[in-house]
């Protein structure tokens, strides 16, 4: 059974549950960045991923990345699964700006994460559903 | 045509063509750490592959992963298609572990690159083609 590590249930709000992946957002105002979790039991690495869900989560990968893409037209996107921190298999991917605080190194550990505020944030989260049904 | 960035190419020394990738060893024995550069013109962002060359792209990922973990046992594979520096699109394939010098943050401007000797360089890349071979 997949739950949520719980870490990424504290730093994030929830998107989405798609075939895969469920859909995070990072909370934090500094970057457009959004999590990918695939919601199966035990994955730590990306090639732990089983063959049938590797299409899949490429698929959901371009979504979230054409979504980012429509909404804030970045200068880069940055797509990592890293989890030294956080051992549950996950997925980053963040528009990056040749302006934003941690350009042009990676945005880990840069500057403290700074949450959405209650408007924005819904503000936020609609955008992105949107922009998800508009890249499918 | 496919021509490799100039910055890659100072920075790796070169491992082997596969169908879609050239591997790359980053040249810094600190960390054992491939790089995978799609041979197609013009790609930036992950999502940019196209679709054919996509479950290519995962399974080469998946060979230099299992590549590492035979050879390393590490504690953790970053996989990450990052590109603030370099725009022609790459894939990062780093072992991990709790021991080295960037755990748990990312290992990218945290520590000089420590270029491989002469043997060490020669004998890292044998036992690199030797796991690849194994990991097909």
């Amino acid at each position: 059974m997949f739950v949520l590590n719980e870490t990424l249930e504290a730093d994030t709000v929830h998107l989405a549950d798609w075939p895969l992946c469920r859909v995070l957002l990072m909370n934090d105002a500094t970057y457009p960045w959004l999590i990918l979790v695939p919601m199966r039991e035990g994955l730590r690495d990306f090639h732990d991923l089983a063959a049938a869900d590797k299409p899949l989560a490429m698929a959901e990968i371009d979504r979230v990345s054409l979504a980012l893409q429509a909404i804030h037209g970045p200068d880069k996107l940055n797509v990592a699964a890293l989890g030294n921190m956080v051992p549950q298999l996950h997925v980053h991917v963040i528009a990056r700006f040749t302006t934003d605080p941690a350009w042009p190194g990676p945005v880990w550990g840069k500057v403290p994460a700074r949450p959405y505020d209650g408007a924005a944030l819904e503000e936020t989260l609609a955008r992105l559903r949107q922009a998800f049904d508009a890249a499918q």
